[in-house]
C-alpha cells in the first residue's frame, strides 16, 4: 500500500529505505539559525521531533537510545565524575547520566537551543532533570568548545549528536577526537553515537582510525535496537584514552539507584558482541 | 515527505509504523490458494518477497533471521540430527541448518509451494542445498503434520511461520506445542519465531505460556536485529523439553565449518540477553 499525508515518513536515500509513523498533527516547526526542527503528535509512538527531515526522538522508544548512550560508557569509568554531551539538545542522555550519583557535574552543550526549547514543550519527561544543581546547559558550538576546553577535565565526553551531515559533521573527525582526546583525563572515556552497521560500515572504520589516530588506546562498538532509525539498529561507540582495560562495574550494576527500559548488566555485556560481519570489516 | 509508487510500504497497523523500500519493479506475483505472493526488485535491498502486504525476505539482510533462526537452536542441542522445519518456504532457514554436518535429516513442511516456487526463482541463493540429500522438501500443512507425527522423532522443530495471523495463526496455541512435544525426542528443542518485543509482550506471553502448559521445561527467548520487520527488531523462542540445562556448544562454534554474516559464539550469548522491559514483563 501507498502511504498518505497522514504518515511521516524519514527516506534514507542511500539506504533505499523509509520509515514512517502514522500522525496525529503537526505540533510545532522552527527554522532555527543551524536546521529545520519538527515535532508531530504520532497515533502510537507519543511526540515524534524530527531534525531536517530525519527522525530524531520519540516519546515510546527514545529509551533504548539514551540508556544505551549513557550507562555503558559511565559503568566502564571507574568514577566518572566530570562529564561533558556534545549535542544530546532534547536532554534524555542528559537525564541518564544524571542518575548516577557518582556524577558531580554535567556540561550540555548543543548548538541549537531550538532543541532543547521543543524538548522541553514535547518531551518534558526527558528533561525533567534540566534543574538538577549538577546540570548546567550551554547553547554553543560544541567543537569550538572542546577546541578551547581545559586539558583533563573531563571523566567521559558523550557525542550525542546528528547524523555527520550539516551541523553534526564536524564531530566525526581527527581534529575533533584530537580535542576530546586533550580535554579528558587520564582514565576518560570518549563514547558517540556511530550510526547504523548495516548501511554504515565504512564510516565506523572511518571513526575507529580517526580515533586511533589521536591517540586513543582502544576502541570498542556496541549495538542495540533502534526502531526509528535507518534499519533500526544503531551502534555507538566508546574510546578509551589510557590503555588499561577497564572492567565493567558489576556491582554497582546490581545495585544501580535507578530503573531502566532496556539496560541491565548482560545487555551491557551483549551490547559488545559483535557480528561476524562486523568483525571481518572493521579494521581494528 | 511522502512516499510516491516507486516505494513498496508495509503498514504495521497496530504499531501505527510501517517500513518501506524503494522498488525498481515488482517482478512476480500470485494468489496462491492460501495467500498472495509478490516479489519486488528494490534499489539496495535485492528482492523482496512479500506475502499478502507483509515483507518476508530480502537478499540483503536475510541472513539476521535465517541464522538467528537455526544457529542458535542447532548449537544448543547436543546432537542435533533430525530435524523438522514448519514453514520456511523461502529455504532460508533449510540451508543454514544443512551447514550442520551432525544434521542427518531435515524435512520442511510448507503449506505452499508457491513461495518456494518464488524463492527458487528470486532467491536461487537460500535454495542452493534443496538438493541435498539429506532435504526433503513438503508442501503440506504442517499442523496436521505434527499431529500425526511419530513420537519421538525430532531432535529439533523449527517453526519459521508467518504472523499469527491467517496460515501462520494455528503454530501459536497449546494444542499445536502439544504436538511439538510428543514429536521431539527426550532432549528435543522446539524454536519459533515470536515477533518483535517492542509490540508484541502479550503474544510473547502467551507462547511462553502455551509452551509451558504443553510441558516444555524451559523457555527462552533470544533477540536480533530485522531490519525489514515491524521495529527492525525480533524475537525468536527455543523451547526445551527436557529438564536438563543443555550447554551451548562453544567447542563446535569455534570450529564451525562455515561462515556466517551475524552469528557467532558471543552473539549468541548476547542475543540470550533478555532487556530489561522483557525481564519485567515476562512471566518466566
Amino acid at each position: 500500500m501507498s502511504l498518505d499525508n497522514h504518515w511521516f515518513s524519514e527516506c534514507y536515500a542511500p539506504g533505499g529505505s523509509a520509515f514512517s509513523l502514522k500522525i496525529v498533527k503537526k505540533l510545532h516547526q522552527v527554522q532555527s539559525p543551524f536546521q529545520k526542527i519538527e515535532v508531530y503528535e504520532t497515533e502510537t509512538f507519543g511526540n515524534l521531533m524530527v531534525i531536517d527531515g530525519a527522525t530524531m526522538v520519540s516519546t515510546r522508544e527514545n529509551f533504548f537510545y539514551h540508556e544505551m548512550m549513557s550507562h555503558p560508557i559511565l559503568y566502564t569509568h571507574p568514577a566518572p565524575k566530570r562529564v561533558l554531551i556534545i549535542g544530546g539538545g532534547d536532554c534524555g542522555t542528559l537525564r541518564e547520566v544524571l542518575r548516577h550519583p557518582e556524577v558531580e557535574t554535567v556540561q550540555q552543550v548543543d548548538i541549537d537551543e531550538e532543541v532543547t526549547k521543543a524538548a522541553l514543550k514535547y518531551f518534558p519527561e526527558l528533561c525533567e532533570s534540566n534543574n538538577d544543581p549538577r546540570a548546567e546547559l550551554l547553547f554553543d558550538d560544541g567543537i569550538k568548545w572542546l577546541a578551547e576546553a581545559e586539558k583533563g577535565s573531563y571523566d567521559v565526553i558523550i557525542v550525542d549528536g546528528t547524523d555527520p551531515v550539516g551541523p553534526g559533521e564536524g564531530l566525526f573527525n581527527e581534529a575533533f577526537y584530537n580535542s576530546c582526546l586533550r580535554a579528558l583525563t587520564n582514565e576518560g572515556i570518549l563514547g558517540q553515537q556511530t550510526e547504523t552497521p548495516l548501511y554504515h560500515m565504512k564510516l565506523l572504520n572511518e571513526v575507529h582510525g580517526a580515533m586511533r589516530s589521536s591517540g586513543f588506546k582502544r576502541i570498542q562498538t556496541h549495538t542495540f535496537p533502534q526502531p526509528i532509525y535507518p534499519s533500526g539498529w544503531w551502534a555507538a561507540t566508546m574510546a578509551f584514552k589510557g590503555s588499561n582495560e577497564l572492567p565493567i562495574r558489576t556491582d554497582d550494576i546490581a545495585n544501580k539507584p535507578f530503573e531502566c527500559e532496556y539496560y541491565n548488566l548482560e545487555i551491557h555485556r551483549a551490547a559488545l558482541a559483535l557480528p561476524e560481519f562486523m568483525r571481518r570489516q572493521l579494521v581494528i
